[in-house]
């Protein structure tokens, strides 16, 4: 390998959660704990530096375990953010990862190089070490733009749910109200969800109202070029 | 700075040209020519290695202009490639970008550690060194995706354009045949076209035949969260 310059490269992953209790989107920030570090004590979003040879994705799921023990229902690159002078360390490049987690997962625990764990509203965040507040910013108009065209909205919910349970994830991303009956006859034409009626006792005849997510389905729709629209 | 493991960073530039003559999507490549290089001979996506605290981005601009002489109209960052081994002179991460050219200005040389330049149909491509050929395809999906809700075909376009000249655009990189009247009526919708009539002697009376893109105008309508949507 020549001897070019060599940056260094971390991960970070901004990682939402919906707390259905108050209906708000949150996000999972970690306090820098390591003394002696930059921004010691700081907010930041977890991450981490990439170790040998470790695939991107990979390295973002193991930082997010190590400092928080969250397991994502789903996650994807988001950017890579290299502005010079973003670390007051060096030149380091950050690759961002947006997560999704379950809101019946949303028990986390801060670890190894983070003091602390807790989700935060994004509508009242701290101040953010480094440029976290920009990467954050990026990872909320990309999933608020994601919400209208993909059904991402389901990894924020139980494996099974309740049609209101649904609009109301859609409603607290994009903090808006839907009309009911447009979004159910919208949802419902995509053939996605299927009855997860059998998982409890229903009185028969009655229309289910328990529902889980057919992935496989969903996938057949977008191998066709279908759009998962539900919000307009 | 901590004595964390670094792997390299290169920025590499997916560049999509249209061939007007023959209504072709194309894409820049060079001929890669440093002797005992990994993949000396083989077609690649013009990039190299970022340099100390460069900003991502610039270092895109700069390496495309060294090895292409290319100044792109648009570009935008596309993705990170880091699998493991998809280098074989060690671990090697790649900012990837794409960028757009107009078609008046396909002029390019090699140069630098481009032994050639030149256009390659999207139909018709050589092997591509390293993982170039999934950076390549990420890209062409993007722009194929992009065009049908942000108008990034006038920036393949001159900067003076018939309705028919950004029709053959839109049909080139959709790789379909789109209804006149209706893509007509739907791109003079959104307001942001106008008359470059000035520019050359027309019949009075006459509807005007060229124009150029309002660039305001369409930030304005941005803004307020209107999509450029013209293919449908």
């Amino acid at each position: 390998m020549p001897n070019y310059h060599r940056p260094s490269v971390t991960v970070d992953v901004v990682v939402f959660g919906l707390d259905d209790s108050v209906g708000a989107l949150k996000v999972l920030l970690i306090k820098r704990g390591r003394p002696g570090t930059a921004f010691e004590g700081c907010w930041a979003i977890p991450g981490g530096f990439i170790e040998k040879d470790e695939d991107l994705e990979v390295a973002a799921r193991r930082e997010l375990r190590e400092e928080t023990h969250a397991e994502p229902s789903y996650i994807e690159q988001l950017a890579t953010f290299g502005r010079p002078g973003r670390d007051p360390r060096g030149h380091v490049i950050s690759v961002a990862y947006m997560a999704l987690v379950r809101c019946d997962s949303l028990v986390i625990q801060g670890d190894d190089d983070a003091k602390e764990a807790r989700w935060w509203s994004v509508d009242h965040l701290p101040d953010l070490a480094f440029d976290h507040a920009e990467i954050l910013a990026t990872a909320l108009k990309r999933l608020r733009n994601k919400v209208r065209w993909q059904p991402v909205g389901l990894d924020l919910l139980p494996l099974v749910f309740t049609l209101s349970d649904l609009q109301r994830v859609y409603e607290t991303i994009l903090g808006k109200s839907l009309d009911k009956r447009n979004f159910r006859r919208k949802v419902m034409s995509y053939g996605v969800l299927v009855s997860a009626e059998s998982m409890r006792v229903g009185s028969p005849g009655r229309p289910p109202s328990l529902f889980r997510f057919d992935r496989e389905a969903y996938e057949a729709l977008q191998e066709e070029g279908v759009e998962f629209e539900v919000t307009a």
